[in-house]
């Protein structure tokens, strides 16, 4: 059988541009012992996969050069190599970026039978919203009263985060990209105040949203984009802050080094704790944020938010490159051959 | 009774200048009750000190302009005002930078009668020591094995710091500002290695002294002095380090905001965490770091490392700026009226 898969050949130098990639054709074999054929459903675009581009230091292998690019999709098995998974299944997988995939049973998921559409596996009951989730309240010990600023707020994993944060009982700010989003943020995700990162002083429209929302300083911050919102937030922090480091997008198309915030002092004086994190540490509350996320979603209280790219494996590309431009609201999830 | 007290007169810009400050001949009246009459034996001057003498955002109040400055001093009752501390009895307080004290009892410290020089309770019994053990053990919960990495080692904080730490266990590497300093810190106070941030590539000179450690990595920095330094810990840092920020002497006479670290994404990909801290809110393990502290001074595993600045009130300043410059090894003191 053939299948169309993305590859890249060539490592960007700053913006990713589409000759750094090619949409190819192969054969896919039938699958040996232990393997699944996998008719990707659908599969998403992330901003990890930015740095899985170059080579330079980073969490995870780059990706190899003429070969496949990896990422989240979701399935249905077409033929298995496994008793144990029926052709029929819906499995979670990491090989993105392609049609057809054949998928080691051990590097598969089955998904458990709920009523929710195969995306939300990509995005809020997946490693995005358990992204959210760990940030919030392991890494950043939330608790309900605080006031949670996150940035990127209408991303996918912005928007889970400040979903959590209402659904706990917190103040919630947030920025985005848009006036159009930030009104989605207020209107429909019920955040308490929102800006845009575009407007001429984001330190002003930071200091606006607080005075918005009632509250005059930050106990959380949610940071996913680093850069001039990180050190904006550190300005407003207040004492034993925490700030949990989720991704730093506006710093990953940079050809050099991006200083950090000007006022880091700011951590000592007020006794701030920031923190790295990767959610892949936090394995073992994965079933507990599963029950209480799915909860959630059966109350209203969060809500999966996407962004659909229509057209196909062809437009998986140019639904990358419109998440780095921010064009998505929530996750970006690409439909292949649902 | 005369007394001379040194009043900062106008406020630093960059590096403090003798012109910023006077030696003051005052009038000291007799205690009220409630108060002791103090005279000092010793005052200490502290990096913390630059900082109060400007007026922009701290965490302490600015030094009042024509009135004498602040900090700690041992010294000894002469007249008192409250009938539980008699005349002779020896106090610790924060009214130092002068000869005679008029202290209020509740802002006086009897000190136990052990075994010390009163300038032990300046540096390695008192907050400077408190410091570093709070730091280590508190925020950066450095353990027996890891790597420590110590910056300003030869300072007061710093050499405090790294004895713990090798009384702990662990190995240690520190920085220093001369090459005398690094032979004492390797030779006197038996770290593993150290070097001198004035070498032409800090960031290869910290690599090397890793590679005489015997170690690849830092599990725990102890950051006394941020610039450079942080930058280059980030760099060596291990997956789930911990780096206590302590102080950034290498920034405070800026005169513009310092950018912080271009590296700051590796706290994400190797999921460090970066927390400032005041020993002020470590309060409730005070009792026991001083049991613990006496151990190690009557063992000999740690000792007090002090520069002592003589000829009186007269060379207080120069002692603070010489500090400022360097000069001292472990605490820098003045022994006054002693």
């Amino acid at each position: 059988m053939n299948s169309r898969e993305w590859h890249l050949v060539r490592r960007p130098t700053g913006r990713p541009d589409e000759a750094d990639v090619a949409l190819v054709t192969v054969e896919v074999p039938e699958p040996a012992p232990g393997e699944l054929l996998v008719r990707n459903d659908v599969m998403s675009v992330e901003p990890y996969m930015r740095g899985r581009m170059s080579d330079g230091p980073s969490y995870a292998e780059p990706y190899a050069l003429n070969a496949p690019m990896t990422g989240h999709a979701v399935g249905e098995v077409v033929a298995s190599g496994d008793a144990d998974v029926p052709v029929g299944a819906r499995v979670l997988h990491e090989l993105g970026w392609r049609e057809l995939a054949v998928v080691p049973t051990s590097a598969a998921r089955v998904l458990p039978d709920l009523d929710v559409p195969p995306s939300s596996w990509l995005g809020v009951l997946g490693l995005t919203g358990f992204t959210a989730y760990a940030g919030l309240l392991t890494v950043a010990a939330a608790k309900p009263g605080d006031t949670v600023f996150v940035s990127a707020a209408a991303g996918a994993v912005g928007a889970t985060a400040a979903q959590i944060a209402k659904a706990m009982g917190c103040t919630v700010i947030g920025s985005a990209g848009s006036e159009a989003k930030v009104r989605y943020l207020v209107d429909e995700l019920g955040l308490d105040a929102a800006f845009s990162h575009r407007e001429p002083s984001v330190r002003a429209a930071l200091k606006d949203a607080l005075g918005r929302a009632g509250t005059d300083g930050i106990d959380v911050y949610f940071d996913n984009v680093g850069g001039e919102q990180l050190e904006c937030a550190l300005r407003h922090m207040r004492l034993f802050g925490r700030l949990a480091l989720c991704g730093a997008i506006a710093t990953y198309d940079a050809t050099e080094p991006v200083p950090g915030p000007r006022n880091l002092l700011l951590l000592i004086w007020r006794r701030l704790r920031m923190e790295g994190f990767l959610v892949g540490d936090h394995e073992a509350a994965r079933p507990a944020f599963e029950r209480v996320m799915a909860g959630w979603l059966a109350e209203g209280r969060v809500r999966s938010v996407e962004t659909v790219q229509e057209g196909g494996i062809d437009q998986a590309w140019r639904a990358f490159t419109a998440m780095l431009d921010g064009e998505n609201v929530g996750k970006m999830v690409v439909p292949l051959c649902g």
